[in-house]
């Protein structure tokens, strides 16, 4: 398997997609591959994204794809030459493959949440990926759990799980440089850290909650590198406020499961997702 | 059409049986038909239950159902000797109600909330009813959107949509023997009740948020007797919510829209998902 990474462009839509087609192209040659030996690409990027034509509507992070309306499968799919794209929010990505092949295989009705630099998930029910209307449903991140104005969130609101829980906005609210400078404060007792650890964690505590209350789903997977290096932080206030909060049958119901894709998890998702959508299956996500 | 209307008995299942009979009787002599001149009755009752099964699984407001895993449809069938009953929770015979005649016709994607003298929802999505994975998802009014411990909720949680916006919350929160009082206080500019009306309003705003970024539907049917009286303090704040704080793509698809069906809009749901499921159809919303 070739692997190529690179940090994104930040000079617009054209430069991203060369990067991208150079990454693709490293990543075959280290494998011993071309371009004419892959049927399907699949790609893993931030929404809000029309799963099914490929285009990315708008997207915060990075330069030009503000409201671009982006048809970035097609352009991909053009400059490689070759195979066909599928592309997918990050959150499906991963929901994928923890349903596929991880934490969520075999489960109909399951949750996949992120505690990272941000907050965001993917829901699965009776089998199928919610979408919604305009294909944007899944962020749960940003359920607004908590009623403080002043807990900003950079999506404009407040009150969102990720502007009190995610790592970014734990190092910014502390002044640290990044998440776990704050949890390893909190270890030592600084009354600070302790106190914003302790709002994160009573966020994750309500979106727990509210998941099992409004979803019923059968298992929560929880990756991003929050939830990865602090389970008692993040996957452990989200059981016991399941088990004591939660109605009964869907708390009796419902596991909280760690990732079992780790870091890659949008990227084998993808690779899953294109597969399986060249070849005519994947409903259940669509 | 007949109509028969009297008080649930509080001892016990068989005396609620009983009382079921007796009105579906009295309601059918009003109509001057026979129990076999209908083919199916549909019941709307509160959760959790088992709607494919027909069984109440536990019920906290009526006397001897409290983990009574009570077979409510088959005895029923039995006591009224003709006609095949079908159960399903209020807020799903809602939705039913509403996406079949009413507010939703025509939706794929939405929400059914009701804020009366509790909160419950149904959701429906890619036009399905959600379910969850033992039946129970759905329970919007108990998705936690505070952090104050003080907001106790009578589910045994805190924070929940209904300990800050029920009418009866409101109402035992202020002293008052309902909730319309407490809007009349509010009116004449009394600070207490204004207060308590300022949180229920941001309780209803967060949940309209958390919603449309999670779930991004195209409609959320807003029904119930304090949304019926107060739209100003139930729709309003969710619309402006929605406007103010979610994210652009999904705020613009979501409208806030009453009830079409009002006060009987969980038994005419009830009457059309039996009509659909004694024919063999309404898998949407099984």
């Amino acid at each position: 398997m070739g692997r190529d990474g690179r940090p994104t462009p930040q000079t617009g839509p054209t430069a991203v997609v060369a990067a991208l087609v150079a990454s693709v192209r490293a990543a075959l040659d280290a494998a011993g591959l071309a371009t004419a030996d892959i049927a399907a690409a699949g790609l893993s990027a931030p929404g809000p994204l029309d799963h099914r034509t490929g285009i990315i509507l708008t997207t915060q992070n990075i330069a030009g794809f503000v409201d671009a309306n982006f048809p970035i499968a097609a352009r991909l799919a053009a400059d490689l030459g070759g195979p066909q794209v599928f592309v997918d929010r990050d959150t499906a990505m991963a929901a994928i493959g923890e349903g596929t092949i991880g934490a969520a295989k075999g489960a109909r009705d399951f949750v996949y949440l992120t505690v990272s630099t941000g907050v965001g998930g993917a829901i699965v029910s009776g089998g199928r990926m919610i979408r919604g209307v305009t294909n944007t449903a899944g962020e749960l991140g940003h359920f607004p759990v908590g009623m403080d104005r002043d807990v900003r969130c950079r999506c404009g609101s407040f009150g969102c799980v990720e502007a009190y829980a995610a790592g970014r906005n734990l190092a910014e609210a502390y002044g640290a440089a990044e998440a776990s400078i704050v949890y390893a404060k909190a270890a030592t007792g600084d009354a600070r850290a302790v106190a914003l650890i302790a709002r994160a964690e009573a966020a994750l505590a309500n979106l727990a909650v509210g998941i099992v209350n409004a979803l019923n789903p059968e298992r929560i997977v929880v990756g991003g590198s929050v939830a990865e290096h602090e389970p008692a932080h993040v996957l452990e206030p989200m059981r016991r406020a399941i088990a004591e909060r939660a109605f009964k049958v869907p708390a009796a119901a419902a596991k909280v499961v760690p990732s079992a894709l780790g870091a890659d998890v949008s990227i084998i998702g993808a690779a899953l997702a294109a597969r399986d959508r060249a070849s005519g299956g994947g409903d259940w996500f669509l």
